[in-house]
């Protein structure tokens, strides 16, 4: 493909996905193929020549798009949002078509400074302590995913609480972890692939807010210890996936630094609110955390993937993720002047995806998401009213951004039944979770373009399924 | 930004990339700024207003590109590439467009069935086994890079090696792994990482070839189990970043086997070249790998990132990746009849990464894909011969595929003066590794764009700088 066949191409693949936006709403949310449908129309082996570029590109919208489940639909309320915008995508077009490789400083200086200085913009523009930024003793760094920091957190823990033995010696026996029964899986996770083992990750009782009980933290502290463990790592959650539920960080704060531990802090959904002074309270005393992380690719406009990860001391990340094999060594590595972010993440090779934010910083500019945040608020809280105010139903947790969790009052069946029926319709998807050994049914504002007529369709719907359910 | 807006803003990006492409040629490769010099420019603050988006694009011409080192230039030698082409470069679009998150199979099916169904392509291409393609009771996976494919590995040989009891209750001591000396840097990371401590990775030796010594590698078996440890893991390689040693797998499977151990085969880079039939030599005997990885970003005209992971069976790595909360459970998940790619990776989020390696492999077609690693070889053999032919030069490792290691006879202080002139010099990067104690440079033919006389063009400069330091 010379450059100019990629001009046409390029204009046709970007019309097609503004065509694509334009339709996305018409679509049935949830994809509706059965397993193995795509592959049944795809060929058993590769083409020996190549193919017309219309060719694939045709074969997007007859053979793809039918096994989509729409995550850009405005009526996408699962989950939570991976809300991509117009800007960040054509930021990705720019990125692929650099195609540079930041593993360090050197093998592209813009890619790993612009990740350095939109990092700072985030953290600034979240009100996230100083330490946290390049002017402190930490930083930010994008990760593809919060399981990624996660992961990455728990490795520095581990490391300053074994004074970097876990990581040159191997793990001795006896090293806990700590989070909320509601916190992510990826917390187990990270505590299985650090060898830990998932067993020793303790699972702390939530109060009726389903927020972690910090005295009951503290008495697993005091248990391991006594039983001579070492508590080294504690995941604090600031907006739980199942209900949005805040931890109360202040007291574990308190408590993780009487007992020496890391605090990490998962604000992945729930952070990226902090832009709005009004939602900030929820992540009083991050200050006092070791890490942090929150993902603009959920709901900052900012497509997947782009989880910012913020340390306090980047030194503990450092010490358990660098190595420097001769042929990566560099005058700029060597003279010690630059951030090689190679060592502040498991993978070695990195795509130049802080483009994405800077593009979507300077498109929306901080008013403009806000703007966004605060509707999506609006809709939600608006929604729980509708739904406090129909009697069949039940609020069964506070919705404290975008985030509603109800269900019909009664048993979990006829609750099942009309997600079945919800999703069946392909008007609109939501997910469920559990809460307190009950059903519930979660309904997530956090799609670029969900706005009002979105949400007023979609309780008229849960309303018309409601009724037939239950005449 | 409306689909309006989208399509010309889209429109003016795809001019801006086809530009980029066609002078690329004419950059100085490796970026002259300085450490800061990008930060210096940008303003301290995001703006709180919206910008317009040819201010920004304006801003990528402007700012970004004088800290780009140009990996898509074909005077590129370094490291290994990262080669990007057209098709992938649109790909990377329409999956932006889409904005699907592919966690489970229902979170879009053709996110995954595509990803399963391009990696049996790859694998039949490459000759892989039966046992890596969703035929058997393996199968593929798109990882991000081959360090994230080498730590799951370890982690499924680790679970394997204790029964599931490093997961689930945590690392025992004397968990033991291997590979050479000349293996990559990940291997050591992900030991660490994996909790088994960086000194229990035995760095087995290597014969004059640069390969492992399958003799040195059994006696190193044995000690450990005699001392009572528990040999879990070995990483052999094809193609060492390095030099491009091939470790020969059928004296390492045989050993792998008897003791037990699992084996890993890191074909990052050389991989890529199994695609045509006469390079697939290097990698006889990987039917008896338990897993396997090639990057179809290094060598296969698909731009970073995509990984190709492999396993022979599918079972040990769920096992050790596998989690279900509540909030992700679903039908199709439930009925087993699909896969979900969650469980084959450390993150719980992806990407649609499959879409760039399907319209790699049909816009190119095997034969196209085949033409270009056999024209990348030939330029690398035909630069070893030109170094060969030069009294000063020597050539220090087998010239396996596309890579050239040489050096100027004699002590390493001019070599490394001449590798200084060259990069300084903006018309070519090339960078060094130690061989044997010995400096080295390394040329590695692998962007997409190189052609004969770019080759011929950095060979003539290479002269003429050694010229200059002994006249």
């Amino acid at each position: 493909m010379t450059p100019d066949e990629f001009r046409r191409h390029g204009y046709a693949t970007v019309d097609w996905i503004a065509s694509y936006l334009e339709r996305v709403e018409s679509f049935p949310v949830l994809s509706a193929v059965m397993p193995g449908a795509l592959r049944a129309a795809l060929p058993a082996a590769p083409p020996e020549d190549g193919e017309p570029y219309e060719a694939i590109l045709a074969d997007v919208e007859r053979l793809i798009l039918p096994g989509i489940t729409h995550w850009q639909s405005p009526n996408f309320f699962a989950y939570f949002s991976a809300n991509a915008s117009p800007p960040a995508m054509l930021a990705e077009l720019v990125s692929a078509g650099l195609g540079v490789q930041g593993m360090l400083w050197a093998t592209s200086p813009a890619c790993t400074e612009l990740e350095t200085h939109v990092l700072d913009w985030l953290a600034d523009a979240l009100g996230l302590p100083e330490a946290f930024t390049s002017r402190g003793t930490g930083g930010g760094v994008i990760q593809d995913t919060a399981s990624s920091a996660t992961l990455c957190a728990l490795l520095a823990a581990r490391d300053r609480a074994t004074d970097g033995a876990a990581t040159e010696r191997g793990l001795a026996a006896g090293l806990t972890a700590y989070a909320s029964t509601q916190a992510h899986s990826s917390v187990e996770k990270a505590v299985g692939i650090a060898g830990l083992g998932r067993a020793h990750l303790r699972l702390i009782e939530v109060d009726d807010t389903f927020a972690m009980r910090p005295a009951a933290l503290d008495d697993a502290l005091r248990a391991d210890r006594a039983a001579g463990r070492t508590p080294c790592f504690v995941a604090a959650t600031i907006g739980t996936t199942s209900s949005t539920a805040m931890d109360p960080l202040p007291a574990i704060v308190e408590i993780c630094r009487r007992h020496g531990v890391w605090l990490h802090v998962d604000a992945a959904l729930a952070g990226n609110a902090a832009i709005c002074p009004e939602f900030r309270q929820f992540q009083d005393g991050v200050a006092g955390a070791d890490s942090y992380c929150v993902n603009p690719h959920k709901w900052l406009l900012t497509n997947f993937d782009c989880d910012a990860f913020y340390v306090a001391d980047r030194g503990a990340l450092l010490r358990a993720l660098s190595i420097l094999p001769e042929y990566l060594r560099n005058q700029a590595t060597e003279a010690g002047a630059v951030i090689d972010y190679r060592d502040w993440q498991v993978p070695l090779g990195r795509r130049f995806r802080a483009l994405k934010l800077w593009f979507v910083m300077r498109s929306y500019g901080l008013a403009g998401l806000r703007q966004h945040i605060r509707h999506h608020v609006e809709l939600a809280r608006r929604f729980a009213d509708w739904v406090r105010a129909d009697a069949r139903f039940e609020i069964v947790a506070p919705v404290a951004l975008n985030l509603v969790c109800f269900r019909l009052r009664g048993d979990d069946a006829p609750n099942e039944r009309l997600l079945a029926a919800l999703t069946d319709s392909g008007q609109a998807f939501l997910t469920h979770t559990r809460l307190a050994g009950r059903y519930v049914l979660r309904l997530a504002v956090g799609a670029t373009y969900t706005t009002d007529r979105h949400v007023e369709a979609v309780w008229d719907r849960i309303r018309e399924c409601a009724t037939a359910l239950q005449p």
